[in-house]
């Protein structure tokens, strides 16, 4: 155990996290050694540019442009990948070039893990090398281990909820205080919650590849990103979370994962939750994660989002585990989820509808729900102005395909349904 | 790694934990082999009576009623307790025999562990073999290894919640139903989340057990439980949740664990919690925990109670791990908290009145508390009967000897307070 053997470290990117790392690592060296007999040494730190001043004292780091020296340089033997998401095919292409070079890596960009999963799983396997990244979901709520350990006797069934801090935080002010979307973004940036380009968070591509990596830790199966659709948080309005209060529900920015005889449903979207579910309760910046088992029933998961110092600390915890290398090298392959077993499940769905104010409107509207064996469950109907009426709806569970009859038909006969979201059981 | 090593293990106990374990590790040993290269042998199994029943087969285990043929037998190398809380002081001798024949130990019970943690971890520390307990507080949630492996980074500051889903189980009933204590207890014996003998549950040991365990999970330091008197979750009257409700509270049945300027408070009492407080939102048999650490905020989980299921799965899950030595042996000693280092910190309080109905009377009790520089933040006055009312309030932040000092003078002047709660902030 304590053979005082000295590990190389190379570290990709310098920003927040890169930074916040090589502060941890520094700060406990000298106690790791005494603990695990290891000495850590930052050997190289790759950076894009040399001409940036930074808050962290560079005395005694090697920094380099060009990946390449760390990369073909044997002596390092651990990788840590602090680049983040912009640039991800890159970093991609430099964090699978470090692994073919037989180095552990440690990841925290997201993004590029879950867009590249299968090549840079599969790599791993192939040249017998960890590949950790606990750090790409370390969020506030630590779940990956959670994941990782404790469903080893279980079945995973489901996993869902609010994974991106920044949507909820925006979607709070909206119902809260009736901000329009945009203003809250902009508070939501104001307060650090949102970063410059927040099309990833908005958009629920963040929230996706979450949903992806949360997948790699539950079931060793990777989904592959590009086959989902992600419906935008974007277009939503105050009025819409409004009526879904008086049914009794909160809207909220989900990503939700099924699976079920053998195929998986992932769907990213406004989703309609029960008002006392956990899910709702979580607001601000907070997020909530339920996992449900076939024998551990819900498990529920809430914190806030995450910024550089838990990155950073995920990160650390992964290099340390490294140091115990019986444990930490996944020895079964991860498998492909082929593109036929990625599917929609069926939904409870809300529907409402902006028509005009006529009579026989209704009747139009359930008949044609009926003719496709489609329940109402609950209905209000409000008067937007004097021409028209707004109708919401609750129905009962459809396909997707059923979804987009429904869609087509109404189109044809000039009903328009402005909101369409599906909801949480 | 696959070095074809056989490990006997020993079992302590039979019970519908130990079946689990023994089915478990039966049908995953091959599995195990295959991954780790350890081949996994059930060498002997203590059980306190042969002449008993039991719905596991007994072909190829070894019972025997003698615990010394477990620990005197060196090719034994890992003991697994599965004892339970009866008979927790002979448990805990078997126990520590076997970490002094320096077998590594993983433990089941929340009791024993909890009353003797010291001088078991103790043992394990001098004889350096491992001591895992992650399946004695394994209940529904795991958050073991969150609170295990999240807090590197952080400081840990408290740790409170609903930790017993029996009284839990209660509480929601007798709010939801306004059925009586006893008769919420039978029905919660009816469905199984209660033992025959619930007093452990219901009078808050099996709560301050847990939070003890957590502490040791969280921060590496004993809290001996003999030291804290927890108040029983029985003594509670629907009236009072009704009251409570008014004010926007749920009472719920607590532990929690505050950690400030070098002390700890530790305490188990029915609680007044924000009704929008995730620890408000656990109802029925389910679980809320919630840790907060300086850096991380709050972080919340919550789950249902546990059985046998889970509580095996945990120790299979413990027993996994030991076959990576390096990284499972604590190599630093827990420490013991001083008693004076243990006390209550201050807390808003519940207090109900039930006084005759004179002129005054109120002027009488708020002038008290004034005196003592206690503010009434909240509060409620009751008409009880023609005679009598009932004055509930919130009160400001006060120490234990502040309200003692209340109580006692109180009571020379003939009010009495039959409900004093504490307020989760």
């Amino acid at each position: 155990m304590k053979n005082n053997k000295l590990v190389k470290i190379g570290i990709l990117g310098l920003g927040v996290v890169g930074s916040e790392l090589v502060s941890l690592i520094r700060k406990n060296a000298l106690r790791i050694q005494l603990e695990t007999g290891v000495k850590i040494e930052i050997s190289k730190v790759y950076v894009r540019t040399m001409h940036k001043t930074r808050d962290i004292e560079l005395t005694g780091l090697k920094l380099t442009t060009d990946s390449a020296e760390i990369i073909n340089d044997p002596t390092i033997s651990i990788v840590c990948e602090c680049i983040g998401g912009n640039g991800f095919e890159q970093s991609a292409r430099i964090v699978e070039a470090c692994l073919k070079q037989k180095k552990h890596l440690i990841m925290s960009s997201k993004k590029t893990l879950a867009k590249y999963a299968n090549t840079l799983l599969d790599a791993a396997y192939q040249n017998k090398v960890a590949l950790k990244y606990d750090a790409t979901v370390g969020g506030g709520i630590p779940i990956a281990k959670v994941l990782e350990h404790s469903f080893k006797g279980d079945e995973l069934t489901r996993i869902y909820g609010v994974f991106n801090a920044t949507s909820n935080f925006i979607y709070s002010k909206m119902y809260d205080k009736q901000q329009s979307f945009d203003s809250a973004l902009k508070e939501a940036q104001d307060k650090g919650y949102a970063e410059n380009d927040p099309s990833d968070d908005v958009n629920g591509f963040d929230s996706l590849y979450k949903l992806v990596i949360l997948t790699m830790f539950g079931i060793k199966k990777i989904i592959n990103p590009d086959l989902i659709n992600p419906e935008s948080f974007t277009h939503i309005n105050v009025k819409d979370m409004e009526y879904a209060h008086e049914l009794g529900y909160r809207i909220k920015p989900l990503s939700a994962l099924a699976v079920q005889r053998g195929g998986y449903s992932c769907k990213v979207s406004p989703f309609l939750v029960p008002e006392k579910h956990l899910v709702a309760q979580a607001t601000d910046n907070f997020n909530a994660i339920i996992m449900e088992g076939k024998k551990c029933g819900e498990l529920g998961f809430y914190g806030q989002g995450a910024g550089a110092g838990p990155t950073a600390t995920a990160m650390f915890d992964d290099l340390i585990s490294l140091f115990s290398p019986c444990d930490n090298i996944d020895i079964y392959p991860y498998s492909l989820v082929d593109k036929g077993k990625v599917d929609d499940l069926p939904s409870r769905y809300y529907l409402r509808y902006t028509v005009k104010n006529e009579a026989g409107i209704l009747s139009k509207i359930s008949g044609l729900l009926a003719s496709l064996d489609i329940n109402i469950e609950r209905i209000i109907q409000k008067i937007e102005n004097t021409d028209d009426i707004e109708i919401v709806m609750l129905t009962s569970r459809m396909n997707k395909t059923t979804l987009e009859n429904i869609q087509t038909i109404c189109k044809s006969k000039n009903l328009t349904i402005p909101a369409v979201y599906p909801i949480v059981d």
